[in-house]
């Protein structure tokens, strides 16, 4: 980099006008001063680029060239970095990055989808041109844990990567559980609020989740992004007398993201799942209320460091885009992955199966004799040990009783195969809800 | 940097070798091939000394040359980074660091005490040989909260940085917390284990908070370090009845040390301070227990950050300074505070008494007749609004009332007029033992 280069100021262009991008401007305008002192140079918004050019945004964008065509932002001479705030893993937000990256210029995006799904093309390319590409607001909103993983862990073999990556499951989970609502019923109040998108699917089921702890797992264990490959439930099932239940047994309910290298085979693989967990009440994350997100990284050094702040907001998110202007501007541009992509691993998927550890399942089931045999029996006949037994009366629909097991340790796959042995069975009237207990 | 010296091995040095340098050691020689996959290339030990040459310290030294004076490893061709870790904010540990600097190589430590009062010195020295100066194991043990202040938060103003600072006062006052004994008991034990030191001032009186706490202020605000400024009390004077009375009020007592810009008057003043203060049972550092630490950053933008792990260690030390190598083998050799130190503000401390809050304020006092009128004449007459009073039963000593009282929000500074009213007063059989309570 030429030395004029590094004193002169770092010009962007935003890719993307909604309330994230109206964030970073507003951001980038109310702390120029200090922005300009941590970066060593300013950083000037130059040109701007939405789908709407009418629409008020709130804040003002005749300082700024207006592009109707997002895509050729990259290719602008008054152009360094475009921050690609459009969102979708397709479409134009990936031809705007790869022209963007294909001109030469720098990347900055908050979309986990892309990530998830092109990063490591996306990656390439810009390895290639000696790019910065730069994605912390893609994964927990304003929290740095993107560079905590890359940069302050990196001298640590992670043994273990989770957290909780979707606020509107957490405050759903949350919400369910200070006022005893069901999960319908406070998902519509958060619809109503603006805290949950009115097709609430992609977080609810955990896609969202999954997208980020994909990003996360590729940067803890240098290994090629595997989105596909992450074992994904929500928690749309999950009742109200679930959390009681977990309640009385000392525990909360979150939907945590895990990703863990299985070294039990001859192969390492990759382990990576999001899915509703109970927490002991003394873990961090059973403290984490609301939209919070936090991480958790192991390492062989460190120990746990937990990470956690506001996952989404324009606030937050132009928090973290802005950091990666400022790594940028400071002449930051390593390998997106931490190391290049030609050196990621590519792991198979490990199944959940090896894995040792507690589960609760709670089974819907009708409200007759012999039905607890029968659940009894297969427990037994697959070899999973139960350490308690909770049936507390009648549940809501007619004639429906639930009945939560939490078994002693061991493999999730004697579990697996228990569930099977009472697949078809007449005596529950639903398929069983399986959470796994957080262990130490 | 030319481009050989991007990928030769990044050459290192290791001044001091207790359990910090052992541990230093055994994680390169662990982590050896992911440390050179992330850094891009090997980092190597070259060189080592220490006082004493002959002692154990469970690692194959005999690879490594040894220096007898380890003030010449950085004049060594061999060498291009020295980590120090002797400790002691002058002596060997600043001739060591003066002199590698001098001779133009980079200078790694964990030493907070020599960054709190020789840290700005240091880093204009570095600036001026363009060589890098890096110190995240000086705070906070592993958790990366320098990385996280000076580029994760980077876009932020900075509301309020505070946190847990110190592993040996947490493990103490939680430990107090879970078994209702005395702190000199506790206190006994933990140097007993090895928790704390035989000479525990340094921890118990604040003074390790207060050095960790100037170098967060200097980073978050911009400011000269001003470590002569710290209020500073520690947690000696904490009875367990001090604990359980916080308890009841829906409080655990934590020692926090907190820096803020205090932009009341004409000029900002920088306020830092460390104090024992009652935490509300729901805000995150109320649930860090044992020697872990924790750090909160009040962003603008970001809202609050939290960085949570283990505040000490031969590992999670270890783990941050090999953090700092691997920055530094990756090309990162920017102000060590975050702008330049020609740009650091040198602002004035700011006095608590403009603060406004709740106070915990204990009294001992003489058991007899009209102490409750005295006292509750001089709060009215200093303008403090009493919220609450708990007196229960007599205290440990014969003739000895314990009365505690939390005052509704207001300025310090009438508190402390208050006990300059009751100064002197034969009704206290001791000074009063103040506490902030926590505010949002």
């Amino acid at each position: 980099m030429a030395e004029s280069s590094k004193t002169a100021p770092l010009r962007i262009a935003l890719a993307g006008l909604g309330t994230v991008g109206a964030g970073v401007i507003r951001l980038i305008e109310a702390n120029a001063a200090l922005i300009a002192r941590r970066a060593g140079r300013p950083i000037q918004i130059t040109a701007v680029s939405a789908r709407d050019r009418g629409k008020d945004r709130g804040v003002d964008m005749t300082r700024y060239v207006w592009e109707d065509d997002m895509i050729i932002l990259g290719e602008r001479e008054d152009v360094d970095v475009v921050v690609e705030l459009v969102g979708g893993s397709d479409g134009p937000a990936l031809a705007c990055a790869r022209t963007t990256i294909e001109a030469g210029k720098a990347l900055v995006t908050a979309n986990k989808a892309m990530i998830a799904h092109h990063g490591l093309k996306l990656a390439e390319m810009a390895e290639a041109a000696k790019v910065a590409l730069k994605f912390e607001a893609a994964v927990a909103g304003g929290i740095p844990v993107i560079k905590g993983l890359r940069e302050g862990a990196a001298a640590n073999e992670i043994e273990r990567v989770y957290g909780i990556l979707n606020g509107t499951c957490n405050y759903i989970l949350s919400t369910m559980e200070d006022t005893g609502r069901s999960f319908a019923d406070v998902l519509a109040e958060a619809q109503a609020k603006g805290f949950a998108e009115a097709d609430p699917a992609f977080d609810v089921e955990g896609t969202d989740a999954a997208h980020k702890l994909s990003i996360l797992a590729a940067i803890a264990y240098g290994t090629r992004i595997d989105f596909a490959s992450v074992e994904t439930a929500g928690i749309t099932r999950i009742r109200a007398a679930d959390i009681a239940q977990a309640d009385a047994l000392g525990y909360v309910i979150r939907l945590i993201g895990m990703a863990e290298e299985d070294r039990s085979g001859e192969t390492p693989r990759l382990f990576q799942r999001v899915q509703p967990h109970l927490v002991p009440f003394d873990h961090p994350l059973a403290h984490v209320d609301g939209a919070t997100n936090a991480v958790v990284a192991e390492g062989n050094y460190s120990g746990r460091l937990l990470f956690q702040g506001a996952g989404a907001g324009d606030g937050p998110t132009a928090s973290a885009v802005v950091a990666d202007l400022i790594d940028i501007a400071r002449g930051d541009i390593g390998a997106p992955f931490s190391v290049p992509v030609s050196e990621l691993e590519a792991l198979a998927p490990a199944s959940s199966g090896h894995r040792l550890g507690r589960t609760y399942i709670r089974f819907t089931v009708a409200d007759r004799p012999g039905v607890l045999a029968e659940i009894a029996a297969a427990m037994r006949d697959a070899g999973v040990s139960i350490e308690s037994l909770i049936q507390k009366g009648r549940a809501e629909a007619e004639g429906e009783v639930l009945l939560a097991i939490v078994t002693h340790e061991g493999p999730e796959s004697a579990v697996t195969e228990a569930l099977r042995l009472l697949e078809g069975s007449a005596s529950l009237t639903a398929a069983p809800l399986v959470m796994q207990i957080l262990g130490e």
